[in-house]
């Protein structure tokens, strides 16, 4: 976190997950940028959860409808994909044309539907309910959503990462990008929540796994990796590890 | 559909439903933007639903993952809040600048996950599946969806519209937007699924509803709704009727 003259990023997630928040981070870490993750600083001076909570829904200007949300001078913005899409610009992390900016949050919105399918597989009734409330409803998505679903998704994004021509994966022309950073982080929320399944599949998708590889290696995220501010899973986040919804078999 | 120099839109859309490619048909005709709805066009020469399905997961150039997606001269843009980003701009559905392009955006991607909300009510755990073979799972998660949160997301888009300041509802700024045509059609996808759960809330949001009668009197998106090209509501798309989700009480 270099001082800076510039006012800081000021990132607004649930302080105790990765959630969708961790999107975010891994852009923000990977580009060295001067952040504030607000909700996990002390309480007070427009600091803490409390004080996220009080710009959610309202009634200040463009109130996001949830977490995360990203303030920087007088912007704020909501919607991970849309904070990514503003900072890919600002922090090098995305092209510059208009084909390979839209070609990226397109990518990255894929993402995010992953992201919420995969948050289902848990939470298939609903997001009030705790997930022993809704186990046999939780046990049918998530055959679906490993049987089907899963390799569906991996598949297309094997196939994008093959397209590429340079001697490392990308996902965006031959350079690294924010979408690189989100892959990464499905590869390892998904060994976590799904180990048994990952250990069968995954290596029918080589190029995904260098990807990971790579981005792993970049010194700011192996650094960050390490550091306190990477929170662990836990079952309160997105990718939970329920053994017994990492049963089902795959389709041949 | 006036006669232009300039290369069509190319919309690639499921042709037997209105789906997410309507919030884009919604944004084309608003602006009375020269496009084919490509896989309604009799087969042969790049048209039909069999020229979509072999655009999708590829082997060609940075294909989609699903449809919608849109060709306009070399650029191929799938997601559909990104078409919209990318539309907004060129049709004038949107505003010039960075923080109301990105608010505009944010307020998009919000109507999306309702949208998704909205299809998982009948498809709470599997699309490949039929309805009638997660009917019970359905029924759980329609009551949590209209008891909570549909009121939630309305509250929240009815409290946007109403910190606006000009006489007419309007989600972004004073002028009329891509959002307003999406919001739109929320509302009339609403009331087609859910009439009785309408009937008894709808009039807690004033605003939702008069941007609804505002869009609707817009010539060009009148035009449209009388016109063939606007497919029915009907039991495959993201909206369905079926009494027995439209049930549950509300909370008080």
């Amino acid at each position: 976190m270099a001082a800076s003259d510039a006012p800081p990023y000021r990132l607004f997630y649930w302080p105790g997950i990765q959630g969708r928040g961790e999107f975010v981070r891994l852009a923000l870490e990977d580009a060295g940028a001067d952040y504030v993750d607000v909700a996990r600083e002390p309480q007070g001076k427009g600091a803490g959860e409390q004080a996220m909570m009080e710009l959610i829904g309202g009634p200040g200007r463009q109130p996001p409808f949830a977490p995360p949300f990203l303030e920087v001078g007088e912007l704020r913005i909501g919607q991970t994909a849309n904070i990514l899409l503003f900072l890919g610009a600002r922090l090098g992390l995305a092209p510059n044309d208009e084909a390979g900016r839209l070609w990226a949050h397109q990518l990255q919105l894929t993402i995010m539907d992953l992201v919420a399918e995969i948050h289902d597989t848990h939470h298939p009734i609903s997001s009030q309910l705790y997930y022993e409330d809704q186990k046999p409803e939780a046990k049918r998505r998530a055959a679906d959503f490993i049987g089907a679903r899963l390799p569906k998704f991996l598949g297309y994004f094997e196939s994008i990462l093959a397209q590429g021509q340079a001697t490392e994966p990308f996902f965006v022309g031959a350079t690294h990008s924010y979408v690189d950073l989100s892959m990464f982080h499905i590869v390892e929320g998904l060994r976590h929540a799904f180990p048994r399944s990952m250990k069968r599949i995954e290596a029918g998708y080589p190029m995904l796994l260098a990807l990971h590889a790579r981005v792993m290696r970049r010194p700011r995220i192996a650094a960050y990796l390490s550091s306190p501010r990477r929170l662990r899973f836990n079952k309160q986040g997105i990718f939970r590890h329920y053994a017994e919804l990492d049963h089902p078999p795959l389709k041949p």
